[in-house]
């Protein structure tokens, strides 16, 4: 479905678990904002990916939105599988111990979410995971950072112009 | 949540609804892909939204996708409700028969998802619905659209440079 590859584009994030005491990170394309207060966000982890079982097995991830500068690293993650090797090593992104959860935080990235999956209900038919965040970490060093974003077929766009548009939403 | 801010900018979508020979329309942010086969897509609809009952109701509505230079009939559709005045009128826009569903097609967009709501369990809770595309219509005229998204108070990004990243995600 074409078409629907224009609703993907939120920004490709990466996703970190750790599993009886193995870190991984998988990259993440489809997920949501589901609320503000407390901050909720939904995301799709398929049943093939590693990571499932870990987000299954330990309820807790860490949400991690890289910048541009990270495009390579973030397509290296999303093509290789953490069955099979230590993606971390792999890759030389740097785990960092979170606060609230066992999976780390990445160093490069301009932000991490710390999460706990609160709603399991749509996993069984969707892979679907309600998360809530516990702890929101920002690297004050990258300002105005640029994410990237999936179209699909080996194309990614990066955030272009900004525009203000008075609006009231929020 | 600020950080959260940064998860969100998936393109800003519009929904319509048709509920009692009344069509509607409001500007939709927290929308994600689900599935390719069959195409899913999974929508939170703020039950303060006048959108809301319509799509219980009728189980159906329009996932319209507008290029950039619709950003500011799209936040206007964004700035009222649609309990108030009949907003096809007020911001201009053309609403046109759809094949399988009573919500309208936007004839301004590029994209327009025909979709059924196909799992409810979590709108009580989170006003999450999970949709069915059943029809994908595609403007030929519009080449290369560039999308816009929200990153919260007043501030939309155009989509950007495009990166070709030889990548195996689908």
């Amino acid at each position: 479905m074409l078409a629907g590859k224009r609703l993907e584009p939120g920004p490709v994030v990466l996703l970190t678990t750790a599993h009886k005491g193995r870190p991984n990170v998988m990259t993440l394309v489809w997920h949501m904002m589901v609320d503000f207060e407390p901050p909720l966000v939904a995301v799709v982890v398929s049943d093939s990916n590693h990571s499932f079982r870990a987000l299954s097995a330990t309820r807790a991830c860490v949400i991690a939105i890289p910048a541009v500068a990270m495009a390579e690293t973030v397509i290296q993650v999303g093509s290789c599988s953490g069955r099979d090797i230590d993606k971390f090593t792999a890759t030389g992104l740097t785990p960092l111990p979170a606060e609230h959860v066992p999976a780390p935080l990445v160093g490069e990235c301009f932000a991490n979410l710390e999460c706990r999956v609160i709603d399991t209900r749509l996993v069984r038919k969707f892979n679907l995971f309600v998360l809530e965040v516990v702890k929101a970490w920002t690297d004050p060093r990258q300002r105005h950072p640029k994410t990237i974003h999936h179209q699909g077929y080996s194309r990614f766009v990066v955030d272009g112009e900004m525009l203000k548009l008075k609006s009231r939403m929020r």
